[in-house]
């Protein structure tokens, strides 16, 4: 286990009609504040308006910021900056998913800061302060709202780059399972492919000695395998939905990767991707994270051999734990297919035309390597989308 | 899963030779501090003069309290508080076990308080604010280092009380497992005991729909378990005790109850012994857990039967679920016994002549029940140390 340093300030408020509880949390921290947003189906739910009750009743003014997508833009962030700027605004409210979440945290960075926000992502300058940020979670996926990261897409290029600081862990999160009842069934799937990945890459390490953390985070796994299908089966299924909401924040709030490192090369594959493509990140992942597996399985076939162990009930093969590690992944991948996740690029209507292009972005230029677990270079990346094809 | 709020801010610095780091930490709360500790152990291992040397060089001036003693006495945070008042110390350092820490929290709510500090513990006052509280740990058991609670034993009748409150929550704490090599092999027993029921407690429950929890506890339970042979064998065994003092805290820090309602009635019976017979907690713990479990696996004997299955691979018997509890019950006795605990009340030399004032005491006068998954009245309580004797 290696040495670390873990703490997660997050005030995490869960279950039924939590969302009326925003406005009195957010009064604690300003009478004025910019909410973020996606499109219409907050205004659909009702949710739109009980949130802005809730701010209304403690006395908190809402200047709003709609119109976030999925894979989030730039654009939107820099609008958000200059809107806080000429509005004097203190805290940053969002209500939605990763997407209006991870909008929210960018902004909050961007506005004490004189130059570009993006120099943040690129590595130029190093985010010192930020505006408070509080969510109202509606899709269980990205783990933003307990997570000290945030994915934002350029779209002068189309760059999809992440940010990491510890400032920028949200003030509190509110999190009602009922709220993600009316999911389609495609979007818990692909929050799921999320879900799941953000486990993968924290469990597929080099560190040895990390009984706890694997077992914690397989414990995670099979929750979230055995809750998705339910979900699916039975969307008001409360049950499942909190199972599944409570996993997606923990899979990702950094408890799981505390003394140990995780990998990431399949993000970083996945995220060329879906900039390029723009198709939801959890079913890019879906693609992505069995072909990864695939070539790098070699790497380490014990842990893979008790990831299908534990996590997948396989067999044991105590002659044969390459059998054994091709059927977790396997399993894996069959699980995706199983809750209606593309697993092969042309499954998503991609074909063979960028991958190059994809792998030299991935790579810039082939200067880095991409992942721990095993370094990729260049030519890795574009064998692994081969593999997807 | 019932609703919840779940917030712990503890920053945890976790690894080898990061007590060096105490007094940079410190120094951004005070530069004057009171350090509880107990007895020669820190002086003979050399941790005290690191730490000193540490808190020295950020700056930091130290007034010491020690004599802190196992089931830590109200005296001690009597004499605490006067010190803090008389120096004007705004800052209280632990290095030890949870004897230590609970000292310092219980100072640290006391010092602002006007009244006697017992009163938070017998529910005439609760406390409002506290001086803050970090800690160096040195024995992982009581998960004090990141839980909102404290335990004292009033020597005014031996009375022995928890007190819990969100302000409690340490501001820092540093684990290092090489501090706990020197841990004599009946103390890492007791201490493994103490883990293992702060498990249970939360893990028999009559909250249904649990899984996400249920899972991790049981990684937790899987790790203590798998580890604690491997430290007492070898008590220098770095990756053995990183694994439990993680798990020590990750047990107690209240993500494992999240949505759930504990039992705490082992917890309550077992403090009558250990303020009587001054034993180990841990120790009576491992007395008190296996009786508690004999007396009411009844009421959900599924639930001791996923116990068995899961925690200590107990074969499956679906036509004889009750068969799988009681070997499930079964395993977790020997396996105190095989680490060298009592499993009885003889065992640590106590009989029979003062259980039923025990029993009066912990509930009471009979006036309120125990524990939360079986009610307990006096009668139950007296029935469970019958069957510990």
């Amino acid at each position: 286990m290696d040495n670390f340093v873990f703490q997660n300030r997050t005030k995490i408020i869960f279950g039924k009609d939590t969302e009326n509880r925003v406005g009195q949390e957010t009064i604690k921290y300003s009478n004025k504040v910019l909410m973020v947003y996606g499109g219409g189906s907050i205004k659909k739910t009702g949710l739109y308006d009980r949130v802005m009750k809730s701010l209304k009743d403690a006395g908190v003014e809402v200047i709003e910021l709609p119109g976030v997508q999925p894979n989030p833009r730039l654009s939107l962030v820099h609008e958000g900056i200059d809107i806080c700027r000429k509005n004097n605004i203190k805290f940053i409210l969002a209500v939605g998913g990763g997407s209006a979440i991870d909008t929210a945290k960018t902004i909050g960075v961007g506005v004490p800061y004189d130059g570009d926000v993006w120099d943040f992502f690129t590595g130029k300058a190093e985010p010192k302060e930020t505006l408070p940020v509080g969510t109202v979670l509606t899709i269980p996926a990205a783990g933003s709202e307990a997570s000290n990261s945030a994915v934002i897409t350029n779209e002068d290029g189309w760059h999809k780059l992440g940010l990491t600081s510890d400032i920028m862990y949200p003030e509190f999160s509110i999190l009602n399972p009922e709220l993600t009842f009316t999911l389609p069934d495609y979007q818990t799937a692909c929050g799921a492919a999320d879900i799941i990945a953000h486990l993968l890459e924290r469990y597929f390490t080099k560190t040895k000695n990390v009984e706890l953390t694997d077992r914690l985070i397989e414990a995670t796994l099979k929750t979230v395998i055995s809750n998705i299908p339910k979900a699916i089966a039975n969307p008001a299924d409360y049950n499942a939905r909190a199972e599944i909401m409570w996993a997606s924040t923990i899979a990702h709030n950094n408890l799981l990767n505390t003394g140990r490192i995780g990998d990431w090369g399949s993000h970083n594959i996945e995220h060329e991707i879906s900039a390029i493509y723009d198709i939801a990140h959890g079913a890019g992942l879906a693609i992505v994270f069995p072909a990864w597996m695939k070539y790098v399985y070699k790497e380490d076939v014990s842990r893979f051999a008790q990831f299908a162990k534990r996590v997948w009930n396989v067999d044991d093969n105590f002659f044969d734990m390459e059998e054994m590690a091709l059927k977790g992944i396997s399993a894996l991948e069959n699980f995706f297919s199983s809750i209606g996740l593309p697993v092969r690029l042309k499954q998503a209507g991609i074909d063979d035309t960028r991958l190059e292009e994809m792998a030299d972005k991935c790579t810039q230029s082939d200067t880095v390597t991409v992942g721990q677990f095993k370094k990729l270079n260049k030519q890795d990346v574009i064998n692994i989308y081969k593999l997807a094809l």
